[in-house]
């Protein structure tokens, strides 16, 4: 591979979008489709067969001795105000992949494939992961196309105005690569923080969001004496404390309260309304469920101490995904044959590799996020550590090219 | 007085803007002006004479012996879907009181003035009591006229739209009436739990309103570790909570986070930012000041244990107010002489009361709140409530007529 031209394309490339609160580049909006033209450009420099499938998503495949594929990819499209690398990286690493192999004029047993997924994000069309879960046939083609934006335009009409509304018969469902290799970025600190150049996820973690609302009575702030209070806010903000302390206190689970709104939400009245989400995570599917039971038991006890009444809902549920112990192992044995210090750990985030496991034997290459942080205009990964996972990639796709 | 004719006239003109969610009569609206019509319609069949001011307060007056006036009053505005009582029951009340003396034929001393105040409520015109703090000398006209609605239109244009912009020479700062009666729902549940008919509030309870906001960082739900984590919203949460504790440990404290607004507010994100409102209120302020010091105390603390950072600012301080002894006195000696169980307590909310205490003798009297709820469609007073406060209205104004 050639470092200079990886990191040259990359850094040109995820500018498009660029605004100085971050990266907008939203799902098959203006600069998703400007990038997206940009990448079909530059595969058909390279030569590779490109196609579309009926969800967007680019797949660029470089023909191999057998009729065997490995496919690497990941995403371009970011959240609002998003950062550079999270899901682009992927996507550039395999973009570079293919053109070395193409420069140094070997031919592969496998075919290599490389793919950009459609709205992995969820920002702009909900759920995330519908270019994924359209191609390997997790969901439906009339849910997926009558997703709708916030101004009310549906996924196939986004497609269709984007100029990249492909062929069904196009989709990794029928192609059935045998391999798929995800590289990202961590999106959390451990790696940078333990000292690694590589993270190699065992699977992901699986999640369960509900819905709690409390409800109390509104009043004037003033009137009603403290003792007298049923004030919702208090009671959720009880919650929100005992959410994060019941998840320090358990091993590897994650709990967090993302959304919360109150009504009537105006200075001088007690709040009679709190609506708020929680969002728990872990790699043991029954570790979700007893913290889900437990949390609910959780707030049922504050509400009656704050004589406030509760309601809980149910609204998505993810089960844990283990990648491939096959193609683990291999990723390991690339990592010690560049001495790379690499750690076995966890995605605590979605990515399409988890549709894609339905398909495919599935592994991905983690690189360490700076602090940790990611959908946000601070997201930075270094490109010494951008390089070493490109390295990891080249490697691993070379040895599972011999399986 | 006539029992029937007032709970009547009550019943019917309070119906005026009522919803299935609660009354909709908000300053100068079309429901605020059509009961505003009906209340001139009526005092004009009385014969008293009506002026209306620059704040677009409408003032009735029926001549005395001599120049000296006793003003009664309230306002008929409500918040967004409001109470039946809150305001509306002091105007109807003094509207019967001028019924009643015209009818005995009698003339008293005092002239008798009903005043209905423009936009007490500060739910469509912030802040609020903007007609009696304009027709007291408490505001500037340029101030109270630019104030603007959500939609943007000016109070000033509101008034003239509403076809009630008065003149100035009519405001009661001008006419300095001697003495101010305001007869009002309690608000709050103490007047029932205890079993009183009327309260007879000593004065209203000072208020400080501060914005905090706690800055912490965002990031995707599941990579950051529970111990990792700057999460804003458990930085507040925890706030909350310590404000109420906190003036739940006080004597005579109230204290309420009423607004709390989540950034970026996402499931599956770690909030970045919350910005609340803390509404401290005593009827001492060195009780307000002190609360408020130890408050942003806490904050920082706790900002401090979750590696947050914090901003604070003081948004709006009401003094308290105290009322006239004199006319205290002499609404003890109309329940007394009524055999009414009343209680001497503070008005823990703001009312026109308050800025009429800059040019009159003020008093008030309160009537039980059933539950101590208002701003709500629950808010509720029984009829024999409202007759019995109307009864030492009437046998206030008696007796101070002879002072």
């Amino acid at each position: 591979m050639d470092p200079g031209r990886f990191l040259t394309t990359f850094h040109s490339l995820t500018n498009i979008g660029w605004t100085e609160e971050g990266v907008m580049r939203l799902a098959l909006s203006e600069y998703d489709i400007k990038v997206r033209k940009e990448l079909i450009k530059l595969l058909s420099n390279i030569g590779v067969e490109i196609g579309v499938d009926d969800a967007g998503n680019i797949i660029g495949e470089l023909g191999g001795k057998s009729d065997e594929t490995i496919a690497v990819g990941s995403h371009m499209d970011s959240v609002p105000y998003g950062g550079k690398y999270d899901g682009f990286y992927g996507v550039m690493a395999g973009l570079e992949l293919l053109r070395s192999i193409k420069e140094r004029g070997i031919k592969y047993n496998h075919s290599i494939t490389l793919v950009d997924f459609t709205n992995e994000e969820g920002a702009r069309f909900q759920p995330s992961l519908l270019g994924s879960g359209l191609t390997t046939g997790v969901f439906d083609k009339n849910y997926v196309y009558s997703r709708r934006d916030k101004n009310n335009m549906s996924f196939e009409e986004a497609l269709r105005v984007s100029g990249f509304m492909g062929d069904e018969s196009n989709r990794l469902m029928y192609r059935k690569p045998k391999y798929y290799l995800e590289l990202h970025i961590e999106q959390g600190p451990v790696l940078e923080e333990e000292g690694y150049q590589i993270g190699i996820p065992l699977g992901i973690a699986g999640l369960s969001i509900y819905e709690i609302v409390f409800k109390g009575q509104s009043n004037q702030a003033g009137p009603t004496p403290m003792n007298r209070r049923r004030d919702a806010l208090v009671g959720a903000s009880k919650f929100v404390t005992s959410v994060r302390d019941y998840a320090k206190r358990q091993e590897n689970l994650r709990a967090t309260v993302g959304i919360l709104n109150v009504k009537p939400n105006v200075y001088n009245a007690i709040p009679r309304e709190v609506r708020l989400t929680v969002d728990v995570r872990s790699v043991e599917k029954n570790k979700i469920d007893q913290a889900i039971s437990e949390l609910v038991e959780i707030a049922k006890r504050i509400a009656d101490d704050e004589r406030l009444e509760i309601e809980y809902k149910h609204l998505w549920t993810a089960n844990p995904v283990s990648f491939s112990e096959e193609v683990i192992t291999i990723i390991e044995r690339a990592c010690k044959e560049l001495g790379m210090r690499y750690k076995l750990m966890y995605s605590w985030a979605g990515h399409d590799a988890q549709y894609m496991a339905k398909i495919s034997k599935v592994g991905m290459i983690f690189i360490p996020s700076h602090l940790g942080i990611s959908h946000a205009k601070e997201e930075f990964s270094s490109d010494e550590d951008m390089l070493n996972g490109l390295r990891v990639l080249e490697k691993t796709v070379e040895l599972l090219d011999h399986q």
